[in-house]
């Protein structure tokens, strides 16, 4: 059967994350039910990766398998009219039928916003800390993290993971000018709320509250009870997902 | 009598505009009220220029006086905890008493936001158009506009207004290559809907709709008839006030 490659935008705010549940609204169950519709057949979608309640996405990727031939541009608008105005798909792919959207990735990219003065065009997606960060300090943990290193400091526990190394490609905090600090990572893989808490533990060295050093700790000597604060989940967006070619 | 400046952020979706009215709700009415509270005696601000309604601000500026000194990191908290969330002053500075927000500002900058795919993040301040657009046609326009013209076509026709000249320093289109085009515009004075006058016009342009021939002579030879549609009011944000330093 054929098999469908469709990549979303959403606002997280107000859902219970990526992944369908037994009670709470989430973004899969609202893209089933739209495709649903449109397509006039029951249908599932299996995503890259869940994200977490109040977490955002502006490339988040789908698979799904549907027995006939669909036209980018209608289903699109199709989705577009049908689906709640927080989440929207813009790009639709057919791809060979062992796409996986999921196993197939190799990498994925996200960011984490700071506003670091009153935004009220921004603050709904941003953690606001209205503080003076010191990027520099934040920048020297970002450089740090680059490579291959165990992240178990940074990450939830969880009994089904069976290691906590990760591959980082690209670790850097990016200053808007303009009152908004960017923290951007691509790995190959991503540990439960681990963006949120190497951001959390950053914005700690950023206001000087630990050590560059205490930080360098976490990296190398994983250690979870030494770990700084989650940052929200209304921050952090999940920017892309890449795929072999 | 010690004048000060304030530099603020305004989402305007919820408001009748910058200047007070008699009836609905507007940005100045909600900072005059805040300031009073934390002030406790009636303050009367004179703003940079008026903004419309529905229409964003990231660096309106407003001047007030008040008799006695005041700390920046202090009001911008406590305005920050009176007024409403839409709006946020983030910068104040004591200035010259003869300083006047709106008659010593020499360039405003306002920045247009359109969204070519659907996008959940950006929609509220940007206008939809999920066509194709074709920035290089639009781009000609904005570059036609630079340097001193008369921008009668694109303006509401206002009696008190002795002229429609306008002197434009910057007019770019800007494609962030991830759905948004963005337009920027810098000039010593604007006439009433002419950022949005120019945008609509420039969209038709895009779209094919309308020759760029026929866009300059609506710049060389003003004709408010044939002018394309005003866009929506969402998607202009004033980005800056220039002062003499």
């Amino acid at each position: 059967m054929p098999r469908y490659k469709l990549t979303l935008e959403y606002e997280g705010t107000h859902y219970a994350g990526w992944q369908t549940q037994p009670t709470d609204p989430t973004i899969q169950d609202a893209l089933e039910k739209a495709l649903a519709q449109i397509l006039r057949k029951p249908i599932q979608v299996v995503g890259s990766g869940r994200t977490d309640s109040g977490v955002h996405a502006e490339g988040q990727v789908v698979h799904f398998d549907f027995d006939g031939e669909l036209d980018k541009k209608s289903l699109l608008k199709s989705l577009w009219g049908v689906l709640p105005k927080d989440i929207a798909a813009w790009d639709l792919e057919k791809v060979d039928e062992h796409f996986h959207a999921r196993f197939d990735g190799i990498a994925r990219q996200y960011r984490y916003q700071i506003v670091t003065r009153p935004s009220p065009l921004r603050r709904r997606w941003a953690w606001e800390r209205y503080f003076e960060l010191d990027p520099g300090r934040m920048r020297e943990c970002a450089e740090m993290i680059k490579g291959t290193h165990d992240f178990e400091s940074f990450c939830k526990h969880n009994p089904d993971v069976n290691h906590t190394n990760c591959e980082v490609s690209l670790s850097e905090i990016v200053s808007t000018g303009d009152g908004m600090l960017i923290y951007r990572i691509k790995a190959n893989r991503f540990l439960h709320h681990m963006v949120r808490s190497l951001t959390g533990t950053m914005v700690d060295v950023g206001l000087g509250k630990r050590s560059v050093d205490s930080f360098k700790s976490l990296v190398f000597k994983p250690d979870r009870k030494s770990v700084g604060p989650t940052a929200p989940a209304k921050g952090l967006i999940l920017e892309k997902v890449f795929y072999k070619k």
